[in-house]
This record gives structure tokens, C-alpha cells and sequence, in this order.
């Protein structure tokens, strides 16, 4: 696991376009200023994003006294880049530009019982035509496909090990997908996808160390330290939502108990519904998605058993974010996934207003409690970001082979498709 | 918080001569090999210590048809290094070769009541002074001396905010360090000291992900990511002893409940003991050295109070390692520390035993946990090496400006002094 002098150029590779999305037009003396890479370094890696034709020259800007500075600027229809949110009840699939703006979005659901690999591979394939001829991008342009697979993925071999949602079982799921899917594949988890999303275009961008908590139907934590996503010795870090945070307390599927996931999971949530009002209409048996809309809409409409659960929901989770402030000291810790998204403000509201008592002072006042700014599913953009780092990878290793640089390449820009969001 | 271009070539240099003193001797090649940087950046780095006087060179190796290679190995008598352990009852101060063997100690008591800063600054003075003439070391060798304070210290100012050990606040200790020992200072708390010992020549070493778990008066997690010690935006991570293990649990001094410290902390211990058995002839009140050694013999004598003690004390310890390899996966976990010491193998092998029911399987199976294997005070060897890092900062500001590489300067050998251990 040792970081080679190619991970390091490929981690300043990422940095630098990951800014010049941020902030095109910006000049090669902001990227360094913004980087803490020296001019040099970054004037190589932006003559290798505008030979990927992925940054383009925009123009000059006039620099006090001195000669022109030129302007660079995300091309954004350079490329397109294709995330897959495989979640428990639906597929969804969205295209983006090279400026991470969703061109075209495509969703079918799976339904119980028709949740076999081939099954969900016929759904996955589908969608991706459907977006590439929605977003009107001939598929050579389709820079790759980052598909998001809750459970114990193996991003190397393309095998999901395990998945609860599905139970599935070592299914060789990019093996499957590469006979029906003519594109770069690359698969990880819907943790690490959010964070990666928060990294590029969230609240992480940016920022050296952030916690990305999602909340969803299980609970974790995408963790960006040093710049990059920490992903652990063997792939699985960020399995927060297994803390015990109450010693001795609810069953977990996990086979433990107290897990910070059975209480502030989805499942878990309806658990503090019914411990709070055992007959509540706001309870859906067996639907979560049902009942935390009708718990989120009742917060907002003062309702005083919603208040109460949000209240109980976000004492738990202000538990277990104060240990994550003392452990990680980060920056900023990001509430994201469609939990977070369903009850939004007052979730956050009460969140920040429990904390305190669990977080040390000196680490809390260096961190910002948020929740996520990605106006898309994250789930679908870090996906999407999964591909286009990818690619930028792949780049790296023809680099060395490259012949001395001639005319820049110019790739054709997207035509803009009717599929258009 | 950027990590700039001289960040990672100063990351480098520690990486380089980490492995040459775990090595010696080694060649260049085995140095790429080992730490993924190229040969021709090796080759540089290596040259920069060679001219520190850090590293020499020892012959040469055939290789296999090809010219020899240059052996090179740690030049121990190169220079001395001071980690002073500020602990609660005392102040101990350990002189080191470039090694990382101990050649002198010495140690003071800190009695209750001659606390106060001038008065410690006093025994740390003396104490440095006595390990110095120890070792029959000339003081201009000393490379610097590391200090390492419990609480919320703050390294580049070299303030105090706030020691609970001696109650002290806002004490500008290096400043007034400066005032009696002339020898470069650097100040850090004793968590992110036990884990830069890890890593420098414990069981970190050569990791990327490790974990070391602080198990003392206070209880704390100091973590290695990335090859390199984490510490948070404002210098404060690694505080798990506050993560809450048990909701609405004991209190805590740092104002919550159920924290990891209350439980497994040597205070911690001393309440699982009265839970047991209040009236046990282990405890003795007020002194938590004490109860813990008697509660470590008893455990080996195979006294059943003390064993179910420590059965429950690995139990809670469990939980919380358990978490910390969901949430890391690391290589490794280490318990190190004077608790951890005291119980031993015992401790070690309950928490192990108890460590499935917390840690998800995969992660689980990539992660080792063991007892510290460094020999000496962990603190101590930590201080000295935060000195050592900041040689090897310092020398790379300096590099900018040398001139062009002379011939080698080659310092002087050490005395072999009377005071060695
Ligand atoms: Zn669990
Ligand atoms: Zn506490």
C-alpha cells in the first residue's frame, strides 16, 4: 500500500483539475497558489489535462506589471462520465459533463424478487443507453462508468464480496457488466462515492480532512484525510456505522449491538418512532423511504412526535459525531444520503445543537457541521468522479510513452442532446 | 493545511532514513524497493543525509552481474536526540542516539504541589544537563530535544492550553524551556508521540494504516495514516478516550458520559474494580500506579476478582478497537502505554478474543493487534523522534540554499560515554 511517486502525480493530477472545475477561469499562478504546488509542477499536469482535452485555454488576463497570464478553464464537454447508484429499491444512472453537471438521468426500479445480478445488470445496461442517447454523446466520449454497489466490494477484482441489500454473494458484478457495457468500468462503494463527491464538487473541496457521514439506510463514513479518500488496508474503512455507541444495546445486522446504525439508520429511525409512539400514523411497516418522508414533513409541520424522534435521532447521531470530531479533528463534517436530504435544516439544526456535549472544545471550534451542498444523488456524482479519476489515472501510465507534444489535441465538443436536464 | 512540495519531499526524507535505520545496512535499491520512491529520488535523498552526517556509507554488495552497490547504514554516533516524557508524577528524559538507542536516563519526581511551570521547567533542565554529561556527549550534538506534554499543547507556538495533569493554562512552556536548555525545542502531547515511536521503530513501521491505542491515566488513539502521523486541522486528533462507548454512561472530566477513557483508563479500571469488588485489597485509593500493578500481578497469579476485572476491561476495550478497525481498517493495532505494559499478554489476549464481536470481517481479517514492541518509554522515543523530524525539517529549508555538495562533511563519532545504559 505504499505511495509511489505515481500516486503522487496522480493525486496532484486530480488536485489541479479538481480546481479548475471549482474555479475556471483560473490562471496556472492561482492553481499554484491554491495547490501549494510549485508553478512547474502544475504547468506539466495542465499540459497533460490540455492534451487529454479535459482543460482548455480560455484566454489572458492582464497580471499587474507583468506579461499576460493565460486562462484555463474546465472543457467541459470534453468528455462525459457515467455514475450508477445501485441502492436497494431502484437503479440510477446520470451523465455528466467534465464541469460535473448532469447532462441526463435515467432510473428504473428493482423490484422484490427481481434482484439477481443478471437481472440488475439487464437494468444497468438499459439505463446507460438510455442516458448516452438522452444526452446526445456518442459513446466513444463516454470517458467511463463508475458504479456504486453497497456492501463489500473489491474495487480491484470488480467482485462484490457481499451485499446486504440484495444478498448477494462474490458476484464478479464488472465481469458481468463488461459483456453488456462498452465503456471503462469502475466499481466502489456508495461511502467512498459520496465522499469523493463532497471532494470534488461538495463541502470537502478544498479541504485536507472532512467526514462525510451518510445517512441511509445503513450509516457511514466516507473519510477525506490528507486530500484524498482514505479507503484502508484492504478496501473497507469507513465502516462507522458499526461503532458502539450504546454498549450492550439494539441487535445489529452486524451481529453486534448498539451500533450507531440502529439508531440513526433509516430502520433504525423507525425503531425511535415506535419506541416514541408505538401506533403512529407517521409509520409505514416496512417501507422506510414512506416513513421518513412522513416524519420529515411532520418535523416541518410541528408535529410533536416527529419533533421528538428527530430530537432522539439527532441525540444519538451528535454522540456519534462528537467522537468523530475528537478522533479525525476535521475540518468540516458533511451530512449526506437521502436521510440526511429528507429531513434537512432541523436535522442539522439539532445535530449542531447537540454536539457539543460529546465533542472536546478545541477540535469542535475548528469544525463546521453542513449538510451536503451536491444539488444531485452524490451516490451518482462520486460514482461519475470514480470514472473520471480513472481516467486520469490511465492517462498517467500512457504519459510515459507519449510521444514529445505536438498541436494539442482538440477533442469535438458534446453536441448538446435533447436529453438535457 | 496544504501539503506543498517540500511537505512531501520532507515525508520522503523520513521515509528514507526510517528504512535505513530499520535496515542498516541496505543499498539504494533495497530503499526504492522498500519505500516506492524512484532510485533517482532515493539517490538524493540519501545524498542529503550522507551531508547531515545522518547516514554513511559501509562498502559494497555484489549484485548479481552488475557493478557492486554502495551499502549504507544509520550513523549512530551522527548526532543525539532528548525525548523528555512529561507525565503526571514525574518527568523523565531519555538521550538517544541516531539509532534510537537509548544512552542515558534520567528521571525526576514530580511531587504534589511543585508543579508549577518554573518548577518543572527546572527538573527538565536538570534532568537534560544530567543525560547530556551522562552519555559524555558534546552538547553541540544534540540535535534537539522533544518535549511531550498531556493535554491540549499546541506545537508551533509551544504553548500550553491546557494540561489537566498539573492544572496548568495558557503556559508558554517552550518559551520558558528556551530560557534553560540550549538545544532546539519542539513540543507535542504524548498520543501523537507513542505513535511517530510506532512508527519510527515499533510495530508502525513500514504501515502505511496503523492505529496505536494510548492506554494510560488518559486513553487516547494516535494514528498513523498514509505513512504519517494524522493530526487534524488544529493539531488536536486522536482523542478516542472521549468517543462515547456507553450513552448516558459514566461521567467524564471533559463534561460528557460514557466516554472510552472513563472506562478504560487507569481511573476507569480502578471503578471496574469497585464494581467488582469495592472493598478489594487491589485497590489503593488515590493511587492508580499502584492499583494497576497490583491488578496485573493478581491477574497472573490467576486471582479471580483481578481476572474478571480484566476481562471486563478488555471487554469495553473491545468494543471501542472493534470500532476503530471498522472505521480505519488498519494494519494494525498497537496498545502501547504504561497500562498496556503493566497487564500484558493477558490484556492482549482478552481483547483480542473479544474483538469479533465488534469488528466486521473483512476489516477484522486485515488487522493485527498487538502489544508495543518498543522497548523504552514509547513517549520518550517519540520526543526524541519529533527532534529528529525537526533536524530533518529544518535541514530541508536549509537545502535550497546550499552550495554545491563538497566533500562529505563527516562529523565525529560520539564518545562512548560512562552513562550509557
Ligand atoms: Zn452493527
Ligand atoms: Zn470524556
Amino acid at each position: 500500500m505504499r505511495r509511489t511517486s505515481r500516486d503522487i502525480r496522480t493525486a496532484n493530477r486530480y488536485q489541479v483539475l479538481r480546481q479548475v472545475i471549482a474555479a475556471s477561469p483560473t490562471s496556472r499562478q492561482e492553481l499554484a497558489a491554491a495547490t501549494g504546488l510549485s508553478l512547474a509542477t502544475v504547468a506539466t499536469l495542465v499540459g497533460e489535462l490540455l492534451d487529454l482535452g479535459m482543460v482548455t485555454e480560455v484566454g489572458f488576463e492582464d497580471s499587474a506589471g507583468g506579461r499576460p497570464r493565460g486562462l484555463l478553464a474546465v472543457h467541459a464537454s470534453g468528455g462525459a462520465l457515467i455514475g450508477v447508484d445501485l441502492a436497494e429499491t431502484y437503479v440510477r444512472v446520470e451523465l455528466f459533463d467534465l464541469a460535473l453537471t448532469v447532462l441526463a438521468r435515467a432510473e428504473e426500479g428493482v423490484r422484490p424478487g427481481e434482484s439477481r445480478p443478471e437481472q440488475v445488470v439487464d437494468l444497468v445496461a438499459t439505463a446507460v443507453r438510455s442516458v448516452v442517447a438522452r444526452a446526445g454523446v456518442e459513446g466513444a466520449r463516454v470517458l467511463g462508468v463508475g458504479v456504486s454497489m453497497p456492501g463489500q466490494v473489491d474495487r480491484d477484482t470488480g467482485v462484490c464480496a457481499y451485499a446486504p441489500n440484495w444478498d448477494w454473494h462474490d458476484v464478479p458484478l464488472l465481469g458481468l457488466l463488461a459483456d453488456r457495457v462498452d465503456h471503462p468500468l469502475h466499481l466502489d462503494n456508495p461511502l467512498r462515492a459520496c465522499a469523493v463527491a463532497e471532494l470534488w464538487s461538495g463541502a470537502a473541496r478544498g479541504h485536507e480532512d472532512a467526514v462525510v457521514v451518510n445517512l441511509g439506510t445503513g450509516v457511514g463514513a466516507g473519510l477525506v484525510l490528507g486530500g484524498g479518500v482514505h479507503r484502508g488496508v484492504s478496501d473497507s474503512a469507513g465502516e462507522w456505522g458499526h461503532t458502539t455507541l450504546v454498549l450492550d444495546g439494539r441487535p445489529c445486522h452486524c451481529g453486534g449491538h448498539g451500533c450507531v446504525e440502529t439508531y440513526t439508520g433509516a430502520p433504525g429511525i423507525m425503531l425511535n418512532l415506535r419506541e416514541v409512539s408505538p401506533d403512529s400514523p407517521l409509520l409505514h411497516p416496512g417501507d422506510q423511504t414512506a416513513t421518513i418522508d412522513a416524519l420529515a414533513r411532520a418535523v416541518r409541520a410541528g408535529d410533536p412526535v416527529a419533533v421528538r424522534v428527530l430530537g432522539d435521532t439527532a441525540r444519538y447521531l451528535a454522540a456519534g459525531v462528537g467522537g468523530l470530531i475528537n478522533l479525525f479533528n476535521p475540518e468540516v463534517v458533511v451530512l449526506s444520503s437521502w436521510v440526511a436530504a429528507a429531513f434537512g435544516e432541523p436535522l442539522l439544526d439539532a445535530v449542531r445543537a447537540a454536539v457539543p456535549r460529546h465533542a472536546l472544545p478545541r477540535p469542535l471550534a475548528a469544525t463546521r457541521i453542513v449538510l451536503s451542498p451536491v444539488p444531485t444523488d452524490p451516490v451518482c456524482l462520486g460514482a461519475a468522479t470514480f470514472a473520471l479519476e480513472g481516467a486520469l489515472r490511465s492517462a498517467g501510465k500512457g504519459a510515459r510513452h507519449r510521444a514529445p507534444a505536438g498541436p494539442r489535441a482538440r477533442p469535438r465538443p458534446l453536441p448538446q442532446g435533447p436529453g438535457q436536464v
